[in-house]
């Protein structure tokens, strides 16, 4: 596959937050939300994870993982603090999200692993769809905001997270079910305390 | 049916921001941006549409109309704006928009026009899968945004309006395709340009 051959971002390209799983080398499964860039028909997903993080360690070793497209706000809010253990798989493909919309098994094509965020090239060679994707919730797509910012407590000042969250917390009121109030919930908690006890380290340090 | 088996915000139910097309008195089709609180199962519609609507208009009259999910942003940012004119609808089913994701056809059981927000209960008679919606993509959520922003001009702050376009933005760079790009450029065009008109109303009058 040459260059050429990728999604491009601002064309035929755009990122997707979805939901990866990949091996343990101990045999468990890792669950991370994942922002793929892909064109339309997601035979080629480019992913870009951190040089640190489970993920790349995982794919870089096995070649090979699940990309989720799933409407499931409360994997999401899970799967971006580390606490996911709670999530079934099939029993024919065992890295499949048993109740995610679509999924798409793929392989490891090339890596670049010379920046801090890698960037890998994977190609899409089994897929599946389960269930269709509600569409567009605005509750849905603050906790999404929200989970994505539970992932950047040591890069955003504290006081814009919690403005956001407050800003969030407003659709997830106006247009969300139970699901999403218990994935808001959830994540509000964990930043919450997340940021005490980061405030709390940074005191003693002075 | 009573109001108990209505979907229930925060609980079963939740808001869906699609697309409804009615029979306009003409014979022409009237495509328009509704967000009704739906549970899962898509077989209940609550409407609110406003009084002065042509939706409201059109359903009060035929009693029935479509709603559909779709991803296709640009057909939100010009059905917000009034100018979905280039929309292609089904052979067989002439209310139903060939391009969306899923179609809900529905006749509507009760009419409370009470208020200036009216709530109409509508139920589902047929319905249809035509593709998938893509997921979760930060810059299609953006245009919802916009193109909600965009329907409340009278009502908002031009500063806060133009403030929340210039976030969204972001949204859509880092995330969106050329649909995305054109969607949101569309909304903030016709944005500025209503603003710039309304502004011009208002220094004529002091």
């Amino acid at each position: 596959m040459t260059a050429d051959s990728l999604p491009l971002l601002g064309a035929d390209g755009r990122i997707v937050e979805g939901i990866l799983t990949s091996l343990n080398s101990d045999g468990t499964i890792n669950i991370a939300p994942m922002g793929p860039l892909v064109d339309e028909t997601f035979s080629t997903l480019v992913l870009r994870p951190f040089h640190t993080a489970t993920t790349f360690e995982n794919l870089a070793r096995t070649k090979s993982g699940v990309f989720h497209v799933t409407d499931d706000v409360e994997l999401f809010a899970r799967a971006a603090v580390g606490d996911a253990t709670s999530a079934r798989f099939r029993s024919d493909e065992p890295l499949v999200l048993a109740e995610a919309c679509r999924w798409y098994a793929f392989e490891i094509e090339s890596i670049d692993d010379s920046q801090e965020r890698t960037r890998m090239v994977a190609r899409t060679q089994n897929r599946g769809t389960q269930r269709e994707f509600l569409g567009f919730n605005r509750a849905k797509h603050a906790v999404i905001e929200a989970a994505i910012l539970a992932t950047r407590l040591q890069l955003l000042p504290a006081a814009e997270i919690l403005a956001d969250f407050a800003r969030l917390r407003i659709l997830v009121d106006k247009t969300g079910g139970a699901a999403e109030h218990r994935a808001f919930d959830f994540l509000r908690r964990h930043v919450e305390q997340s940021l005490a006890k980061m405030a709390c380290a940074e005191s003693r340090k002075t």
